[in-house]
């Protein structure tokens, strides 16, 4: 049995399960938050972060890109990156802007402001932080636009875990209703297509407890 | 020609630069700092970091581990990942740990405060960060002690990526002479041995402008 320690408000988790959906592997989750650090899971972890992968071999694998590596290295049915070595530092690269610069300049802000807090009740999200992330969002659709209308898809011609792991930053913002996509149309266009993938209805389904998705969030044609 | 963008503050470039040693791949290096953000900068990186190489053949490369993944997949002679899939995937996960998690708690706080200040002039360094960095830098070190008690390199039998990446990041708190290395003796026997690699010496001869590194930095058997 393979076994994804995971959490709802982690961008990194939900690359992992888009991924583990794509390549159509079947795997039993188990929610983890990261502020809640038991001896049982630094074990598995000593960064005692989400996500964490045990394979059906018991192999654990912790760190999202290390995981998405390592699935596309054993499981080479659907793959994920390209396979000229020039397309696949593409990806990689678009890749490490999403999970870190997105990361730190829109994700984190908002997610921690608004979306933890609301979770786990207490302090009003810090008006500074959001508008901080509100802001920075357009520079990356604008970047998002500038890619899709030269490139099928955010690194070439296929869909890879380049799309795969903006949507999973985009699609936490998209559940708090602050992705402007009236404002960015084009990357409006490329978000419906990859939010339409099968590998994307179990997130889609999800409620975040305490807090409901604005309407359009599971809406695939919105 | 192989062009490489880097910074002597930037752990990441320095990581790069350790790697084309290794690999003994020729390269002519440009000095870019990271504020000094050119629209010829931009043009070939538009997250206006370093590292950035250009290959021979004009492929521009950003992201310090794209970068290395990159140069794996091409110039495989010297392999700094391993053949094993597991294998590779702990060496990915130390790298990811270090440049992530190392940076954030040590490398970050006493490289912007008590190096580029001192390189840039102006404000005394903040001492609360500079104590952040001082403690969490034990808990590291004590993590390196861990690995090395079990394994001859941090990821298993062979000198990989992560050892790279680790003496990357403590060659530069080296410089500052913020590393405690009389209280993690098996640490400091693994960084002597990394240390001693032909590929260091450039990065050991180097000095930084305005701040001289301490006596031991550049002796082998300090």
């Amino acid at each position: 049995m393979r076994i994804l320690y995971h959490h709802w408000l982690s961008p990194f988790a939900r690359k992992v399960r888009l991924v583990l959906g794509e390549k159509r592997l079947d795997v039993t989750e188990t929610l983890q938050a990261d502020w809640d650090r038991s001896d049982q899971f630094l074990a598995l972890n000593p960064a005692g972060e989400v996500p964490v992968l045990i394979e059906p071999n018991g192999l654990v694998l912790c760190d999202s890109q290390t995981i998405c590596e390592y699935l596309e290295e054993t499981y080479t049915e659907v793959p994920l990156l390209p396979r000229s070595v020039p397309e696949r530092a593409e990806t990689r690269r678009l890749v490490a802007w999403f999970d870190r610069k997105f990361q730190q300049e829109v994700t984190h802000p908002l997610v921690s402001e608004k979306l933890m807090k609301r979770m786990l009740g207490g302090d009003p999200p810090d008006s500074r932080w959001v508008r901080v992330g509100r802001t920075n969002i357009h520079t990356h659709l604008a970047y998002i636009t500038w890619l899709t209308e030269r490139r099928k898809w955010l690194a070439g011609g296929a869909m890879t875990l380049a799309d795969i792991t903006a949507a999973a930053h985009l699609s936490l913002i998209d559940y708090i209703g602050d992705v402007p996509w009236d404002d960015h149309p084009f990357a409006k266009d490329w978000y419906v297509r990859i939010k339409s993938r099968p590998c994307f209805r179990p997130l889609l389904k999800e409620v975040i407890p305490g807090v409901l998705p604005p309407k359009h969030y599971a809406d695939l044609d919105f």
